[in-house]
């Protein structure tokens, strides 16, 4: 989704294959958060399951609603009336507050890459709103277990208003990570025409979802600091089959990521499918190698750990590259991440679902991998130096924006709503000290009887059992 | 889904893109009815899931069986021949038996809103049998733990034929719940060129979906009801993130539902999506607050709950409300489920999953809250009371006719076949008497050992444990 | 997806709703697999559901590796440029080496069955993956509990080599099974302007996909060999609720499987859409009525294996049938598998979970019964056994070739890398000997402490943990 923004062109009609192309994109990748939730989930310990899932279930609630209000108008708010920006960094958040005008008398279209493809904006604005929710979902990997679930919603909303919203818009927008005519690239290599001379690959997003992601997580787990027990005691995923359906979910949700973000059903969106699957399968083997020489045997985790580190890798490079660059670009993302999954417990702090390992890594690999595998400006084609050169810059910038602002606002709240839960709640399980609720009531029963050994909640009221009943 | 029914044009030309999209909606609204079963599944006891998620799956089968023979010539067999319907209740269930006809000579196409959007009537037909099928299976989660299996799919094939197929043809099919000219509010508001002057807004089912499933539900656990123990023990539902991935597969299957009820793959199913995921994402934060406030925890079955309670409140307003009047009706939808589910303790009947408080009460809501918050004639937005009349009035018809009809076709199945198991086998778990298997084998084994403390099925021939292996 | 195979025409256009079609059915198709992992996996007993998922995961990898590397090549490499194939069997694997050829100097489209309707080739291809992929997973069912990961994985990748490749191009590739002039069916029916007179049907794969599949299962369960216990010892599925739920998403999928083989949105696809339910949904009450009479109740295992059998036996249908005759080819494809997953134990074969009584007999029913049920020349419609005839030689001709080929495979992999893990390691679960984990961890838990009574992984080294936390 690099540049070339374009006003509206004089009498636009709609592009109908991409828009039922985009209806179909937006909701896969809408289920890719309930996906991440019972990816991550699977991999908690039992008493924690429901507090990860709730996390991404919250950021669906809070961003989505806030997309709505302000967030598009952030991000996109004057990619067609030609209004400027606020310093490359986002745009007027009450320009299309509520983004009612989008259909207003009609709806409106829009031509995002001026290639005269029109698609109602409306559906780009729901297929984006999409793209922010889960973002914010993938950084509570690194916060299981541990803290509470209305700072987490809090954190949600500021981060989306004040990260994420800006990045997309520097990026996918128009601003400073953009080939636009202010950008970076631009300042960098010079503009032809108002675009920059070198156009920074970011397809579907390396830099603007999985390194923004990837170090939210890092610094979060720094300031929310480690789990009672992390590094001592085994923290066993409780629910390994739920894991490979999490994986397989999101898998099936990243070919509209993906291939969705050409916003259009063309020959690109094509390549982009198999690109993505290449590089995936590629990464399981990656990852399953590494494991299979390191600790002797090939896990189901690892499968789908590797599956998600080949798609992460494949993000922002899937338009770009050929199938074979694909598999390159999968395998080593599974074998690198397979490998930085372990740093968390040489430097000591707690990712603990390796947000840092598989996201950070392998957004950053995939982002700069671009650079050397890209088919017309990769070094590795002949091609010299400068896209990578240009890969590295937005990585970075993506890096420090986002590490600096998460930073601020997780200090912020630590300040004063505070993180953790108490350690006895820790210990006795989230799901009940937040939630008041256990995931699971499938003990074994005696036939004629109802369960006895099983948990009971903490509080319970006859309410609450009504709705849970 | 409003009418306007207008007979084939002379050379009508596919519209693929469309096609594209409704061959894919199809799928997303048929995954619902599976979605649906984990969603009650995780909400029963371990004891009985396996039946809760039968009883979908046999709605699948039953439903999908008669929709074919008879159900589509019921609902929509006059819509392309000019022929005339039974007093605006249903057509002709023999004339378009089996739908053979749909695909004789080459496939026919059909252009549901006159608006010159061509695709193949029988795609039309296999969306519409997937509305039938969820409605039917909706139904349910009224009836968790202890009604016969039998029972249950003689009611499933005679409630959709007697109930659901005439409701869907009154509102969809150019009856008596719709604008055409022989239609209620054309009598009641007058007509213009046979359209009546008052449109009825039902996009996607808020009455022949949601209200009628709902109260539905509400006559059958009357009729049928109450469990053992109901009010009494705590009934915990034994599999939290089975719940959840339904919630978020019934998500993503609405989309087809709302969406895809426009038959095309324009604007206006644009801005189907973007209400939908508004009014979505606020009802979660709606029920949840009402959780706060109310209990002390929100709660993840709140979350999933929220999810379905914003779902069903904008699948009839979708295709005329604002992103922001959306997130309103969503919101509302989701505080108002939340409080009504503990209806059933203090007025003592069994919906034990919730069909009223959710289906029926969000159902209501946003039937009626359209009459308030269309954005072309909704009284908050100065056009009058005329809609919200007419809303009230097509919900009020909807409840009576499914209500009446349902209390018959219960009481007449009570008396004959009878709802319930014995009361031993309830206790015992209606797995066991009614499918002689158990959900789970997933105790604790010794490290070399099989399990040898889990429930064996009561009925266990070879063949049976041939089928399970 | 019967032949016809033309040369590139003039100046191709690009067909943008049959492309946004085919991005999204190669997506559900792709779903599949991990649906398919789920459906076995749940199947399984609890100490081997992990592998029993990771045959599916792995079977992804490698085959979806090496189809881009020369599997396409083989099937369909010389579909555009005239070259001719080896013998009708398969075409050159170094013709399109990497597919990179489908990307180069913009994308490539095709018109599979020279109607004038234009995709980009790449995307063929990656739909064309997705199938190799299910068909390598869908033989894992018969290997349940036994087998080491390392020779699976290897069988896959030569399995799809030398079985799949080839077959898919006999099939659709315009070779000895297709209607081609050179094919089978032209030599013995005689042609017509290169176009046999005869065209076998097998639109979405019965024999490629599950005649193959299902024979390769029998033949390896022969050649690896039984269980330990089995026949003797009760295997009860372990979590069935996830195979309710791996039917669900493999219905779903499927639809992009036989819909999509029509490779545009038309007519055609909507047909099959309709016929691909009307199977599904009579083929469980097919099951489920045998289970009443034969076992006294109808089970959740029986309904999803309906659902399997059904969609089986519609897939080389689904382009031919009515819907009524898709009702009955339904029904009796359900009733005949229910009967048939009972033989193994009269027979003594180990397939474990019924690839046999389900793939192989569904799919010979399904092909066979095209002949007998196909509206334009089936027997039923008194077009006489000319296509009966055929599509009894195809089958056979499938089953002879995939059951030679798997068994020299299989006898040589027994030969030299060994199918089976030690008894030791079978008796104590194959997740702990192959992958060093187990699938659960949710034991019941006092509150306040973590899990004791759960099963320790025997392999442990820090880094596993930390790739498991």
């Amino acid at each position: 989704m690099t540049p070339a923004l374009m006003p509206l062109a004089a009498e636009p009609v709609i592009n109908e294959a991409a828009t039922a192309f985009m209806l179909v994109a937006a909701s896969m990748v809408l289920l890719m958060t309930p996906g991440l939730a019972l990816f991550y989930g699977g991999m908690t310990r039992s008493k924690s399951v429901l507090n990860m899932i709730m996390m991404s279930f919250g950021a669906m609630a809070v961003v989505g609603v806030i997309y709505i209000l302000w967030g598009y108008s952030m991000a996109f708010g004057n990619l067609q009336d030609g209004t400027s920006d606020i310093a490359g960094l986002f745009a007027n958040p009450f320009h299309l507050f509520g983004i009612g005008e989008l259909i207003g008398g009609g709806e409106r279209l829009i031509d995002v890459f001026g290639v005269d493809v029109y698609i109602p904006e409306i559906i780009f604005a729901g297929f984006q709103l999409t793209f922010a929710v889960i973002t914010v979902a993938l950084i509570s990997g690194s916060l299981a277990d541990r803290v509470k679930f209305s700072t987490w919603l809090v954190f949600a909303g500021i981060w989306a208003t004040v990260v994420y919203f800006p990045i997309s818009h520097m990026v996918w927008g128009g601003g400073l990570l953009s080939g636009a005519e202010n950008g970076l690239s631009a300042r960098i290599f010079g503009a032809t025409d108002g675009v920059a001379n070198v156009l920074p690959i970011d397809f579907a997003g390396g830099t603007v979802v999985h390194i923004n992601a990837g170090i939210a997580g890092l610094v979060l787990a720094v300031i929310v600091g480690k789990r009672i027990g992390f590094g001592k005691i085994p923290m066993r995923p409780q629910n390994v089959p739920l894991v490979m359906l999490g994986a397989g979910l999101l898998w099936f949700g990243w070919f509209g990521f993906n291939a969705g973000s050409e916003l259009a059903a063309d020959g690109l969106a094509s390549r982009v499918w198999v690109n993505t699957t290449a590089a995936t399968c590629a990464a399981i083997l990656g990852w399953l190698i590494v494991e299979r020489i390191r600790d002797g045997k090939p896990t189901s985790i690892g499968a789908a750990s590797g599956v998600v580190a080949g798609l992460v890798a494949i993000t922002p490079a899937c338009g770009a590259l050929s199938p074979a660059g694909s598999l390159l670009l999968g395998a080593v993302a599974g074998a690198l991440s397979a490998l930085a999954v372990g740093l968390k417990y040489k430097f000591g702090y707690d990712d603990s679902l390796d947000v840092v390992g598989v996201h950070l890594v392998s957004g950053l690999w995939g982002t700069i991998g671009a650079g050397l595998l890209a088919v017309s400006s990769g070094l590795f084609y002949g091609h010299g130096f400068q896209q990578l050169f240009l890969q590295i810059i937005i990585a970075v910038v993506a890096l420090l924006v986002s590490g600096i602002l998460t930073a601020v606002i997780g200090l912020a709240l630590k300040a004063t709503m505070g993180w953790r839960i108490s350690e006895d709640d820790e210990e006795m399980g989230i799901d009940q000290s937040e939630h008041a609720e256990s995931a699971y009531d499938i003990g074994g029963f005696p036939a004629g009887g109802r369960n006895t050994s099983a948990p009971r909640p903490r509080v319970a009221s006859e309410q609450a059992e009504g709705a849970n009943a």
